[in-house]
């Protein structure tokens, strides 16, 4: 039994993984919608390629490849406040300001001081801004087109986008929101409480991790990285030497 | 691009978590019966209730709620060797057998000299035996009877029943399949090479293991658990203390 | 070579491992007073007895004895902001304070306002408190001893005691300054950042949890405390069902 | 009280950081001479450079700054069967062959049947060979030299030796004994059993990994590290799609 269904009739060959990860956080299955757009915003977080995150896996498991289980662990102790993070920081932003609980014509309002708190704090805004895409991150538009199509883009996502809007206006240049401020309106559409929210990217990037994991036993890096980076300390290490020498 | 397809237009939306995992690991999308097949492998490995890793996760978070990261780490570090990592185990043994290299009528006699061995070396074999259901788990004929739907009972599920019976045989008292032994045996049908198997486990247990802790932010456990054994503990050390001070 | 240091022949057989952690953060080794405080604070680190930490590591070590590393990994996750965490804590509340850049006959105004801010913010002081010892934490004075014994109490370990004193006139009840509060004040006096002071906590116990490994190997109690909640479980859910059905 | 020892009475300020792990792992605090042994071989493992794990702790803090504790414990994680871990496989190698058992005449023969079962088994024996000090690891003599000193050089440290020895006699090519084999040794004269001697690695690591986090802080490389290598997997891929376009 599993949240009062039993896991052999009731679940096993009808759910995904990702209505089962719904299911555990949320104690019921997903409607048809609610399943579409939580597997896509998990879908979205599963693999970004050759992360720090990903680089600390590969390296765990060439010292211990014994243990798959701490090379995946290593590689998401690494899901902290800076990068998957703020998927917790939108999702956190957007849930305090409760939009859902004012009328309609305050949401402007409400990304205003947002936008305002943040500036006077110096602080960044979660979920926007991007290193490399500076007009717009490409998953944000179909992450929140699966949501509309889905019935499930309310006051959250327009908050986020207003949000986006009031930067532009206060600060004099456009900035993309990106997929993981995307993903934090998103869980909160779905109701998902923000302290749970970094969970989204823990669950997902377990298995982006295994992915590399399964590529590292294959195609290693990982010795090569640790070759090239002792290769520059030693050679760093011996001019300071030199110069010690004088 | 994630394995040659467009994250925005060709996965988001279109594919779930257990797909998307499924991706990872074999460089491509599954056809509509493997992903049934493999969902349900995945889904059966993600919630065990209360098993030593969720109580780990649980206990970390007490100390460090500040990285929910840290608390689901700290439970995969527990799908080890004795639990999930039964899944790796009888994988292994049924690959290594390598039932689809020979003729069909020779699957009984893999059997039996695969049983004789473990015999002999006085080992358990991977995938046999349940300390609860002792003559059958309730989801290994689920899971073997999702594999028949789609397609994918093969040569690697017909050994290990095969496996079951000659032990049966040998040792004149039956043994259930339990479900990490039917879940190796689905993940070599699907081909999917013994090492990663133990990454099923983690994959799936990221996502119980997250749910365990939202259950604990809202229903604390943590801290009665270590409240009750330092209490036992301490009333142990004094009755010691009593006794030497005789 | 180890901070230019031979390892062969300047470092082994003549420092312990006390001053090696020294080495590493200081780049140099400590004087003869330096080395007695500073293993002074690390030694009273290193075992708390039964700590949800400690138990974290057994019960992980149960699911994956092959990996030992991955054991002490999980109970170092759970030395955070709440337990061993408060050395950072209090080591940042007193070098924030700057103590040694005013002069003498400041430091009570500087712990006023400390004690002011936090009761204001309603916030609990790092340091101050202890859930058993109310009146006093034994290791407190000793550690304080051992400072002024080397000539290291100076006006971190004074601010730490004037912040106790104001914490009493204010709420009109003593409080003691409990042990990671004096090795927060300790680490300040050696000069060590606050930033890093949450890994004295994280040296001093993957030593005590090592020792919780071997105990666990040869006096297991992880096996029975998950019987024990799993019992209770399973009992409470079995109530919960009879409520049920009826 | 820990161990039987009142903590503020009997440790703080007399016992040094590596006694107080002596005191862990065999319940009596060591003899002066069990003290200079014991802290050598621990602070021989603290600090090797550049490695694996020190690389994949940068990367953890880089994502995560928020959780000191995680960026140590995935450091640690790497800390398995091919590096540190080879402490663990020469004390077992040492310790199953019990050389104390034994009268001395036989050390010889021993030493010969374990050479000859490890090239049968084409197995690498632990402790021997060194990828760079092809004819003698300088840690080596020093601490066996330092075991002597203290009376602590007996039947395992004379077996590590004939196993070299022979070793060459049957290879025809010298062969190093590494600093793991030496610690190994050393640790079976101290009597620890193997199974919790790769915790002398965690143990002391945990040190070292402090260490190149506040490095990491002060002159952090991570971030350089990740752009490098994604720079060259950027280019890597353009390149093969490019071939792809063909």
């Amino acid at each position: 039994m599993v949240k009062g269904l039993n896991l052999a009739t009731d679940i096993l060959g009808k759910v995904n993984l990702g209505d089962m990860a719904f299911l555990e956080l949320k104690d019921r299955l997903p409607s048809p919608q609610e399943s579409v757009v939580f597997n896509a915003l998990l879908v979205a977080l599963v693999e970004h390629g050759i992360t720090p995150s990903a680089l600390a896996s590969r390296l765990t498991y060439l010292g211990a490849p014994e243990s798959l289980q701490g090379a995946v662990a290593a590689g998401l102790l690494g899901v902290g406040s800076l990068y998957l993070g703020t998927v917790e920081g939108s999702a956190r932003m957007l849930q305090q300001a409760s939009p859902d609980a004012s009328p309609a014509t305050e949401l402007r309002v409400i990304a205003r001081a947002i936008v305002h708190d943040y500036a006077t704090r110096k602080a960044s805004i979660p979920g926007l801004g991007h290193p490399l895409h500076k007009r717009e991150d490409p998953r944000t538009p179909r992450l929140f087109a699966i949501a509309a199509e889905n019935g499930l883009s309310g006051r959250h996502v327009q908050l986020m986008q207003l949000i986006a809007d009031e930067f532009k206006l206060r600060h004099g240049r456009p900035i993309p929101i990106n997929a993981t401020g995307a993903i934090g309106a998103l869980a909160s559409e779905l109701d998902l409480p923000w302290q749970v929210c970094r969970g989204l990217g823990v669950m997902s990037r377990a298995i982006g991790l295994t992915g590399h994991l399964l590529e590292e036993m294959r195609q290693p890096m990982a010795q090569e990285i640790w070759d090239r980076v002792d290769a520059e300390a030693t050679e760093h290490l011996s001019r300071n030497m030199e110069v010690d020498s004088d």
